[in-house]
């Protein structure tokens, strides 16, 4: 069997992401994850640019991977000294990883625009830092910044970078397309060329700006690439890197090439999610393999077609990669759909038992009224729950009270007040927030948190209104969908009312009695 | 130059996509925005499935298209009927679409599985639907569900299918990876085999569970594929369709294939942002080409080749796509783009005018904190006029106050008390309302309807509100989004703010005023 090598950029490039902060303690709880899925590398930082970088390598010495080696990056040394007195090279063998990856000029282009130097200049600074640091007894991967680009505008010179840096002693060789501007056709010819020309290893290193990342390296695996660079969940600057979660899928599920242990497979879901966590990013519901709707099905159709044969309308087994089908239980799906999410929940229903036709009414009901359970699967599992007598109250509500003022000042404050009974107690709370609904949220957490401290984990990540009847005006009901998470799974509850208030209470309230239930709280 | 046609099927295949929910003024709108974007073809749904659909082609047959031509959908007829007594097929011709798609089963797997019938009824099924269409007088375009699945598993009948439909009288046959499960060197291997095999157009209709539905898109159209069928944005069931906003891009700007005219690129990034908004669907910052991080350099690095060269770290002009480059440290906004709303509102506005600038600085400064008048002309308009001095106040609020009050026996009340100066006349009124915004609503109208009875004739019809900063959670900046119509027109406004009722107040008074404004009230 045909085996790729798999590079995690995630805690270096995919750090360019907009948004993305990491501090060192997250790096190590990713390095961790991706050890234990299996990657091959992991590059970590870049010691030489910043304090924190460095950090985390020094931290990682006490940490022992089991499948992963290290590997910190730097660009090659600067202009017209000597790589063995550069800063940032020397950082790179304080840093103690086992593989240095060097990036170097292969664009003329970047050579004469940016560096402001000669071609042979940027040859010898490629030469001069790979050569001092095979020399230091470590391992050099080389990245060629741009070599797409470096191709078409001068493809002799680009090949001659290469060269230079396989001739200085770079074990693998990663064509980089650093703009991501390259679209397949071209990959897989100017990959296959490389390949017959260059006898260290060859990587690919893809960016997403023309949405197609990830079909780019499976084209340069198949032209010869052993091995794969990208980010988990193809996080990185502008439109991102290379997804690698859906490229170890594809290249193992579908290409026959293995990349991790077939057993860490069913991993991909939660190292995804929990890298999103990590990174305080929202996953999407439609990333490919892991996301949550990726194998949702919505429409009665498509869903008595799965019930016959799952084949019908999922390109693989879905807990192959750690995933599971979802049935969106909507007043299309009826009682096959009931049914399954039964199953799913290890509830005892089957067609025939009387609940199952109570359950039904009750959607069929709430659903006239403008609940929409198929975005709502926690809020289902509760009213599920409910219904079969398999649930207790965890408090109960007695009233609350919103205040919602504008001074002449422009200024507006909220307050909520709450009265609910908990174990047996009253609390009555107030607190004040960015707005109705936070400060809701704010006096519950407040009346509960003696009671599940475990709440303090969760937190709301999206939160969605939709006006249900447009002839009303502002009289509509509106439905709100709420997205919570923990550091383990997200979930979505709703909420239907006239008022978004009370819609957005309900919402919540499902939201907390959720997590309390997830987490078997009595 | 090559030319190849856009099918897209956002409104058809798109609206499957979890929690989305079109009402029938939302598909006109998306109707609208396509044929002015210039795609070839708009599924606008399946007439037979449900009556919303029908309402949209019957609805559609007062707006007049200039460059696109619509579909409507459907299934291949009923097992053992006639196409001529089938509900569903008469459907399609009540709809007057101009061109019908008949999507049929190709994958022996689903017609013993799930339809259940013979190989040959199938086929009958395709060619009797396809003939009766045809005969009908309008044009048939013919989707092989599942095709490439279909091909691996009976090649022969595979084919037999797609023969029967040509014959038929199909003018289009669009090859389907109906579960998105296939990689790009298989379309392109298969594609260029049924292009020798096949003489009507070819089209390709690909999904995102792989990740790769644009490499696949663009796959299929070097095999000789003449159409790509995809949505806006990719969105759909499960992973996706293929994104045609990428697509086009690719097409266009990287594979020199015409699809839609040179000039109507630049509206890429309007289009795929206004779809979002009108989908109630965040915008990846990621998306390719239109993401709002497309194009956005972070670090000094990059940005100071940016300014030595653009193309040192973009793969295109951002303005071809009508996107703009962001440097994160300080926001650039599009001169270009104020000008020609100006000029739209016949507003005395040019490059060098000192208002110009200003209006510039202040939308940089809104845009940042969570404005976004991609979707909400109205609002824009007046905050143009308001820097023109075009425009006077019709009143000045003094402060508000809501309370929204539940009680232990689950009414809820909302009242919503406000001071306000108009005409130099205090106004001091209360109202309840079924909820916050209603109650302000209702009460700014008590406060208004002496001064300016017209405001009778205006309600709200929609309201949106979207997260803008997950991490914060209930704490969110949140941005409200309210349509309102008279008997002629219908505008958007918006509002941005921690607190939903001010962001909504603020969407209201926009709305308000610019009715007051558009009757030419003084």
């Amino acid at each position: 069997m045909r085996k790729v090598k798999i590079y995690d950029t995630t805690l270096r490039d995919g750090a360019q992401g907009e948004g993305i902060s990491y501090s060192v303690q997250d790096k190590i709880l990713i390095a961790k994850e991706l050890d234990l899925l299996g990657v091959h590398y992991i590059e970590g930082g870049w010691p030489g640019s910043n304090p924190k970088d460095m950090e985390f390598f020094l931290k990682m010495r006490k940490v022992s991977l089991k499948n992963s080696t290290l590997a910190a990056f730097s660009m090659t040394r600067r202009l017209n000294t000597k790589a063995k007195e550069d800063q940032n090279i020397k950082a790179l063998v304080k840093s103690k990883a086992d593989i240095i990856t060097i990036v170097g000029k292969t664009w003329d282009l970047h050579v004469v625009d940016v560096l402001r130097t000669s071609l042979d200049e940027n040859i010898a600074m490629i030469q001069d830092t790979i050569s001092f640091i095979v020399s230091e007894g470590l391992t050099v991967f080389y990245d060629a910044e741009h070599f797409f680009d470096a191709y078409k505008s001068d493809k002799e010179y680009a090949f001659k970078t290469l060269i230079a840096a396989q001739s200085a002693g770079a074990k693998e060789i990663c064509l980089c397309d650093t703009n991501g501007g390259t679209l397949p056709q071209d990959i897989s010819r100017i990959v296959s060329e490389v390949k017959n020309k260059v006898s260290a290893g060859l990587g690919i290193h893809c960016h997403n700006d023309s949405g197609v990342a990830i079909a780019n390296s499976l084209a340069a695996v198949l032209a010869g690439a052993d091995m794969v660079q990208g980010t988990i969940n193809g996080i990185g600057e502008r439109s991102g890197n290379a997804d690698l979660i859906a490229i170890i899928a594809n290249l193992q599920l579908k290409m026959g090439i293995e990349c991790i242990k077939h057993e860490k497979l069913k991993e991909l879901t939660h190292v995804s999610h929990y890298i999103s966590e990590i990174s305080n990013l929202r996953q999407r519901n439609d990333q490919p393999y892991v996301g949550q709707s990726s194998f949702a099905h919505k429409g009665g159709m498509h869903i008595n077609a799965i019930t016959k044969n799952p084949k019908t309308y999922e390109h693989i087994n879905p807990a192959e990669v750690g995933n599971s089908r979802r049935i969106l239980v909507s007043e299309l799906a009826g009682k096959t759909g009931v049914l399954i999410r039964a199953k799913d929940l290890h509830l005892d229903l089957n067609k025939d038992t009387p609940e199952t036709k109570k359950i039904l009414k009750l959607i069929q009901k709430l659903e006239h009224q403008g609940y929409h359970f198929e975005a709502a699967e926690a809020s289902f599992e509760i009213l599920m729950k409910k219904a079969l007598k398999k649930y207790k109250k965890f408090f109960e509500l007695e009233g609350f009270r919103v205040v919602i003022e504008r001074q002449s000042d422009k200024k507006v404050t909220t307050e909520a007040i709450i009265k609910i009974k908990v174990k047996g107690k009253k609390e009555h709370t107030v607190s004040m927030g960015d707005g109705p609904v936070n400060a809701l949220d704010n006096a519950l957490r407040k009346a509960l948190r003696d009671f599940y401290p475990n709440l303090s984990k969760m937190h709301l990540s999206d939160f969605k209104v939709r006006v249900l009847d447009e002839k009303s005006g502002t009289a509509a009901k509106v439905r709100v969908l709420i997205q919570s998470q923990d550091e383990k799974d997200s979930w979505n509850t709703i909420g239907v009312s006239e008022n978004i208030i009370e819609a957005s209470w309900q919402a919540l309230v499902d939201s907390v009695e959720y997590k309390l239930l997830k987490d078997n709280i009595k």
